[in-house]
């Protein structure tokens, strides 16, 4: 994770191959995210050091055969990383320079602006089709940024919407041709801020996300028990089993 | 009511002439969701016998001059065929294939998926235009379909919608030429979860579905009572006979 | 304040020059609504005596060095107009002459109903860009008339919309060439009620409205403190100077 800086933090995940986001990577964005607080940057931009993959979401292996004890870690880490993101007061942008599916979509509907890289990628949250559960957090970032109707769809059928669709859905903002247009136009949208008061700027976006943030903040021992219960099924461990050997295949090719 | 099934469940509703919703009709309904549900089907398509009416919506035979016992044990029935059909892990779709005002637009925006046959028939929560009331959780249900400004609009001038309008404004998804082809359409849909475990889609459904579903549930006896009340009121059962006698008029033309 | 009748109130705002809403105006304004209310007027429009402003929105001098009883009253009997016009059981229109910052945009989309002279004026919560911050029930009003992805980007950014803008995103609902023809469309909305039993309608829109309308009712007093707070901090009154300071200047011009 590499922070560069002229008055707006870009932060770059990179865990090779996809970024998939375990334990020490969630650890890592949640302490970046407090440096952005503290620093009183601008704003922050979000992409990937990967050529292809945003990121790919969850890591698997922290849900197959877990440490009960790490797993909850786990948890509560991504709760508290989509609590700093989501509510963050400072301007926040996706740079969505590859496939973001899951966590990886998760990630980029916490922010404020999403400009997606124009061509083969895909963007979505797709739980059902591995045998998982988006929880109500993860449901909530997708219905703030498109309309009840397509987001109910996208979830069920566990959707991964091309450039094109998720534009005209409104899950991304705009398109780019490269990673450094997308950040330039992350930079454009954080820009339209320099002249708003950052205090009063920081509480209306507070304001308007606090019942989406007061109903994780209420509920998460509750959120956490439940994830622990669904991960814990032999039916998920099993998909989770399928997918991993899917993916091992694939990798093999 | 009539079953039919290659792994999803065909539910035709038949109590001409105009599958007006009465206990009996709704109590009929209930036992086939519970069948649904147990079949484990891969999901369920509502539709109607009658070539003209989808569902003329709650049978005013039930509210008008009503018998104490029996309206509250209507009321209640109906709560459950709401929770049953709104809050149903398995994929549902209505093939309408005629009008659908009032109750019969509620059964069809509680799917999950709405086919309508193109040309004359109209649909929308018209209660206002009756002088009644549409229950929040009437009006959660459109406004779980269409945006909020339209969904005011609609339920406060009671508008029906001509299938034109409903596929606009999304109130339907698409319009077919026939009831067969309706019916394909909606297979079609619930093909779509055909590789997506079922656990995980239902769960995931009825996340997204939970606040609206909930709101009903802790609040089921204020909702009886209020309906009571409201079709104990002089002016109410006025507005009725009005309606009443409009309707004898008409079919005596 | 002029009230005219034909059935429908036409309420015309006159605290010249930009009907700023100080303490006298919102007690009126409260009076007339009441007013309305008893009369069982078809309805009710609210327009501007001025030809370019519909109203600048809360007058500044009662925030600014505010007398500390005097300021709660303010926000309280604020309060009240919106509790009395956001849930009012009539039908209500704006024909929005002139320019709608603030809160003159609370108050249009208060309403039920927005015509917009076509031209230069603009509407929007631009609270942010005077270093303020729109309450909850303010950006409740902006998302229950415009997309949640829309009215996030309008409030943050502090966003002034063009006839046009507002046009498409939803804000307003329809241009006029002037005012008369303005308040003929809103004419034209109200009579779409004419069949319409009030009570059902009335009852109707407070339903569709109560979980926005209760948020305000069940927090009143912590909304208050939450005002006073804010009105008090030394940031806050240096914005407000700053902006008095512009106002003043462009006035000598």
């Amino acid at each position: 994770m590499a922070v560069d800086n002229d008055g707006i933090a870009v932060v770059t995940l990179q865990r090779p191959p996809v970024n998939s986001l375990n334990l020490d990577l969630l650890q890592a964005m949640n302490n970046t995210f407090d440096d952005v607080a503290k620093n009183k940057s601008k704003g922050m931009i979000l992409t990937s050091a990967s050529p292809t993959v945003f990121s790919a979401g969850l890591d698997i292996m922290e849900m197959y055969k877990p440490d009960p004890k790490r797993v909850e870690t786990f948890w509560v880490t991504l709760q508290d990383m989509w609590l700093k993101l989501f509510g963050a007061s400072f301007p926040t942008a996706a740079a969505i320079n590859g496939h973001a599916p899951a966590g990886g979509c998760l990630i980029a509907t916490s922010c404020e602006y999403r400009v997606m890289l124009s061509g083969k990628f895909t963007i979505g949250l797709n739980e059902t089709a591995l045998g998982i559960v988006a929880p109500t957090w993860f449901q909530d970032s997708l219905r703030h940024t498109i309309p009840t109707r397509q987001a109910e769809i996208a979830l069920t059928t566990g959707k991964m919407f091309t450039v094109d669709e998720a534009l005209k859905v409104g899950l991304i903002d705009e398109t780019a041709a490269d990673k450094a247009e997308a950040i330039e136009k992350c930079k454009k949208f954080i820009k339209r801020f320099d002249k708003i008061p950052s205090l009063a700027r920081g509480m209306t976006k507070q304001i308007f996300r606090q019942e989406v943030l007061k109903k994780l903040l209420t509920n998460r021992q509750a959120d956490t028990k439940q994830f622990l219960d669904l991960v814990n099924q032999p039916k998920v461990q099993q998909s989770l089993e399928l997918y991993l050997a899917m993916l091992k295949q694939k990798s093999q090719k």
